[in-house]
């Protein structure tokens, strides 16, 4: 039987994840926060009441078929300096299918086909949030609002919060958690992109109870709203938003862990081994190599069917 | 073999005549001025370098076999106040192809891909342009500058340009007419979308010589830019910009004509046999009926066919 697969996260992160997986002949969820509201999908949130198109376009390339010209035609962002500079292609797209559908699911479902997208991407929540953060600078705690603000803001994420709080999953998402054979968080801005998914209530539990095994894909370099923050930490972090998620394994890339013991540590505190692979594009590159990543991917998930 | 026609016009008019002949079971090249100025083309030429869009997006969907989401999407025109109001979400995505491609027929090819056309949809040039007319109000002749302001004036137009003049015809659009079985002109706007084709010298000279059989499909009703111009008035404005052109049939409404000897002389000056039908939506419509306009077309092409 095919293996399911739903991998949680946000923009470029959850894509690097994507473009590993789609090669492992599963069928893949791409499950996206839609908190975004910086860039095109911030204008296009500020004036119509839609779900930010942005991370849902990048998940979709990802997973997409298509040949090149409708991939690069999709992701094309304008230049220049008019009213639609600064636009991608894509999010316009997206915006027309949820303005002429009504229902943000099958508008991802109709790009999907548009797109020949292998598996499927749905958002967290069918409702646009918005993340804030307590964040502390020299001592100060202060509330950074905005998805955006907060992934690029300096100081210490102390708390991370969904406005409104408490929103309704999509339903969708629900059902791919309960029937998966894995789940995979990460990589990708830790506060902004992978713990909002532990922000929905329903969302949370679904993944608590699920039969699922369950991998966590640490990310290669600090970003501002993780400077600090250790490997280590941000499994602690993971926990503390979601005291009941138990994990199976941990991938890690082996120049990023520096001494591994401590990661070990907070990987065996979630129930999980630690894997390392070198899965960086290259030593101090800060972006996956999706071919190592799926190699690594395919270890793990392939060891398991067969164990 | 399969019958090859070349259908000329504009936008609604072309799109109309395209919604029929795709009944015919033949292989249809529409080609589409490229002169619009107005609402969402008209901002995207402003400020990008663009073959206007709109009436191209007019012809994909009208050739399409895409399901009804894909084509809502496409042809969806965003509401409201914000930078997006007015346009098309189908003029974004040929303007991405053709940033990305940088070949405006290139573009249209990969956007035929994506709405499954059946057929192809060209400009009559690679190269924006502008129209530009001599119109006679109270008897003062000023010039009328743009498209969109030509096709809504009041006055009589005494003779319609293109800016620049002697414009290269698309490579494409020659092949396809000297390939052809039947050329289509109209119905459209009579100035600004059917005539300009015959201002091109190359695209003159190539439908003049061409082999195939010709049909004129002649409007319904009046537009602002023909008020006071007769049917008849129609033919012998064709005549007058290309003085060589042979038709071989004149299709026009039954209800149209009024009294149609004076529509007969004029179609036979053109070489041509005036064909009655019953072509419109209904009576007192100013548009045409796809089902009946097809059953008319059918008839002109089968019986060729036959005979």
């Amino acid at each position: 039987m095919t293996c399911r697969i739903v991998a949680f996260g946000g923009g470029k992160g959850l894509a690097a994840s994507l473009r590993a997986l789609r090669t492992l002949d599963a069928d893949v969820t791409a499950v996206v926060t839609v908190a975004d509201d910086g860039g095109s999908s911030g204008r296009l949130r500020a004036t119509r009441p839609l779900v930010p198109p942005g991370d849902l376009r990048k998940a979709l390339i990802a997973l997409s078929d298509a040949d090149v010209a409708l991939r690069a035609m999709f992701g094309h962002r304008f230049a220049g300096t008019d009213e639609l500079a600064g636009h991608a292609v894509g999010n316009l797209v997206l915006a027309g299918f949820m303005e002429t559908m009504a229902d943000p699911v099958a508008a991802l479902d109709a790009a999907a086909v548009l797109l020949s997208v292998r598996g499927r991407v749905l958002p967290m929540s069918t409702a646009p949030l918005d993340i804030e953060a307590d964040v502390e600078v020299d001592g100060d705690v202060r509330v950074v609002k905005g998805q955006h603000h907060v992934a690029v803001c300096d100081g210490t994420v102390r708390e991370v919060r969904l406005v409104p709080p408490r929103p309704q999953a999509c339903p969708e998402v629900i059902e791919a958690v309960a029937a998966a054979d894995w789940l995979v968080f990460g990589p990708g801005s830790w506060y902004t992109s992978v713990i909002p998914h532990l922000l929905v209530p329903e969302l949370r539990s679904a993944i608590e109870i699920s039969a699922a095994r369950r991998i966590v894909v640490l990310n290669l370099s600090d970003e501002n709203e993780t400077a600090g923050l250790s490997l280590a930490g941000h499994l602690a972090a993971l926990r503390n938003y979601a005291p009941k998620l138990s994990v199976d394994v941990v991938l890690a890339d082996t120049g990023a862990t520096g001494e591994p013991t401590a990661v070990a540590r907070a990987a065996q505190s979630l129930g999980a081994r630690l894997l390392l692979a070198g899965v960086a594009e290259s030593p101090l590159a800060a972006r996956h190599d999706p071919v190592a990543l799926a190699a690594a991917l395919t270890t793990v998930i392939r060891q398991d069917e067969v164990g």
